[in-house]
């Protein structure tokens, strides 16, 4: 017997069961495993021998077909790092499990916290001569790994944030009165997503006034005066804003509006409602705040075809390089052209992309005001292109059953 | 010249286009009028002559297709209600325009305020003797318009807040801790549309474990013990709740940081932050809140088919109840049957429907928890069939152009 295990770990995506799907259906080409299990959970499930098989009719054509558009995590996630020392036991725990399920491979879908994950498994393995082989594949919806061009999930996310902040602008047009919107958008460190709100911009719609990404230093007093200032020439503003965004001191700006309560609890405020706070107080119009929260990583209805086959092609291309003998490796997508859009599966070392954070390159800030500058559209609009197929079933989208996971 | 005059009223929604969609196509079909106008802005832009002409071009199939399906309001909105008493001159001047613009029909599009006008209106047209029609058509994301069955702009979003719950769901579901996920839904007075939430439920996924509606007193303790009891039995305990509810004194329970619009309407927030806030304090687990905010009335690219098509349906019928001298109505929906579902056009005397407002009925509520009635179903779940055929563009949906507006 010659198996394979996978399991996913870090954040949901809309695009991160595609890979699943991808290994799935690599193996069906390949013939490459005997069993495909997977492991609930995570890291954790391997410790805890939670595992499912992945039976034949998991590897039909239908079933890899509504896996690939299902979001969040088939085989559910933990938030767990493995410790790096005096902890030879567990590590003896993992691979004995690997050696009871006749383990070939392990796959690992996740972000820099879980390519930690593979860089510790696979160097264990080195050092004690196993041949079980431990290959990381990409996911996230901040774009935030280095080495590789783009993470699957990143462009869904971005396609659902363009694609809300153009229906949001048709939302702030209808009154003939001066009013401001502020949009909150995800990425803690790295501003890729609140970057491509700028994608909405197009011949009809002018897209977000103000784009602020963790990136640069946010001054509030900066942000008054340039929203007063927008408000002289049009009615309605609208501001695209990180999750993350830091004074110049460094200091989140969404930690400035924790109140503490009667009973003396901590009241969390988000950077969107602050800042509606603020405006309202300071200019005195209409102020609203929309945090876009965790529908910009679950609305698989509104799926980046482009992505989601990426994410597919790097679980076939899984199969493939576990075929080869590699470990210790992440698949990674390395970008050819822009125009016309090309990517190629490659390889990375997984300890230089464990534990790293790739921010928005400074090419792609503008340098005198909080804006994007137009070279992110040749980066990031082909990865928002193409829609999946959806199925509705009494109106409402139809995914894959998780019930495993209750 | 006999022309007619369209305009928009109160809140966005996503079909309230298709409307004006409709009234274009059914002009194409019975040429009723010479010149079709919108006043910009609801009926103050009547008063301030700021009309647009619907010329060829905006005849045009081409047109129609995109204009049914874009989001918020192509004519702009207000919040105007026009004066009771005193204001002969005010309505006089409206008159005045009508006559100077060969006006003949003045279609007024909106939800009970709307219909105010509509009333008004046409009370001091029957008073002053004059020919011009007035005529209202329904739209609301609420659905609390009497006498229609339901009303244009329910459908969509209540398929939106379904499919969010959907994919809330999954999103929730992937680590095998204990957490709560609060979802804030529209609705002030009424809970048709947090009601809608259950519509998520299917042979896969449970839906809300607790659906928290207007027309019942919320009780915080209650909440809270039922929550917990959940817990016992699962991780993932997932309430929907609507932004009206009130404790048994009648007081919101986002009664902090309330004002007070033109109307007398309180703006309400945060109440699904108020209630993270509480049970993370009271049961110390993760809880996060998410509003689904403007997207659910503005999210076009998943508008409901049914919804869509029925709005349209009433434009069209607008233009033969003109022809057949109809004033001081609102056309309606009227419900035939559930399964198959078929629903036709009617009239309401505009007066029983203006300032009135449709609670969600006790057969939909369940007794005995904070929950919706499977009942509930049969009522809703046909106006959230199907999907209309979005078109995207770079990546992103396309809609009409608003520039207009600006």
């Amino acid at each position: 017997m010659k198996n394979c295990l996978v399991a996913q770990s870090g954040g949901p995506t809309v695009a991160i069961n595609a890979t699943i799907a991808g290994l799935l259906s690599g193996n069906n080409k390949y013939k490459a495993f005997d069993k495909i299990y997977g492991a609930l959970h995570g890291i954790e499930g391997v410790m805890r021998e939670h595992f499912i098989e992945f039976s034949d009719e998991r590897h039909s054509d239908e079933f890899i077909n509504v896996l690939k558009i299902t979001p969040a995590m088939y085989l559910g996630s933990c938030r767990y790092k493995l410790p790096k020392e005096n902890a030879d036991s567990l590590y003896e725990q993992i691979f004995n499990t690997f050696d009871k399920y006749d383990i070939d491979t392990f796959f690992y879908i996740g972000g820099n916290d879980s390519m930690d994950t593979v860089a510790k498994l696979s160097a264990y393995a080195e050092d004690k001569g196993s041949d079980v082989k431990i290959i990381g594949l990409p996911k996230t919806i901040d774009n935030d790994l280095v080495i590789t061009d783009h993470t699957p999930g990143f462009g869904s996310a971005a396609k659902f944030v363009a694609s809300a902040m153009t229906e949001i602008y048709y939302d702030s047009s209808i009154y003939p009165i001066k009013s401001i919107t502020v949009v909150e958008i995800m990425g803690r460190d790295s501003g890729f997503l609140t970057a491509s709100s700028i994608l909405s911009k197009n011949s009809c719609i002018e897209g977000p006034d103000l784009v602020y990404v963790p990136e640069r230093a946010f001054s509030m007093e900066d942000c008054i005066r340039r929203t007063k200032n927008l408000l002289k020439s049009k009615d309605s503003v609208i501001l695209a804003v990180s999750e993350g965004i830091r004074d110049s001191q460094g200091n989140y700006i969404s930690a400035e509006g924790n109140t503490v309560d009667e009973f003396g609890h901590i009241q969390l405020m988000g950077v969107g409602k602050i800042l509606e706070n603020k405006l309202k107080s300071e200019i005195g119009i209409k102020v609203r705040s929309i945090e876009l929260n965790v529908l910009q990583r679950c609305s698989a209805h509104i799926s980046s075809k482009t992505d989601i086959d990426e994410s597919f092609m790097l679980g076939e291309n899984g199969i493939e390089a576990a075929t080869d003998d590699i470990s210790g490796m992440m698949l990674s997508l390395e970008r050819k052209s822009d125009s016309p859009y090309k990517v190629e599966c490659a390889l990375a070392d997984v300890s230089e992309v464990a534990n790293q954070v790739k921010a928005l390159p400074d090419e792609f800030i503008n340098k005198n005001a909080p804006y994007i500058e137009n070279a992110f559209f040749d980066y990031a609009e082909p990865l928002i292109m193409g829609e999946n197929q959806t199925v509705f079933k009494n109106g409402v989208p139809q995914y894959a059953d998780i019930s495993h996971l209750n």
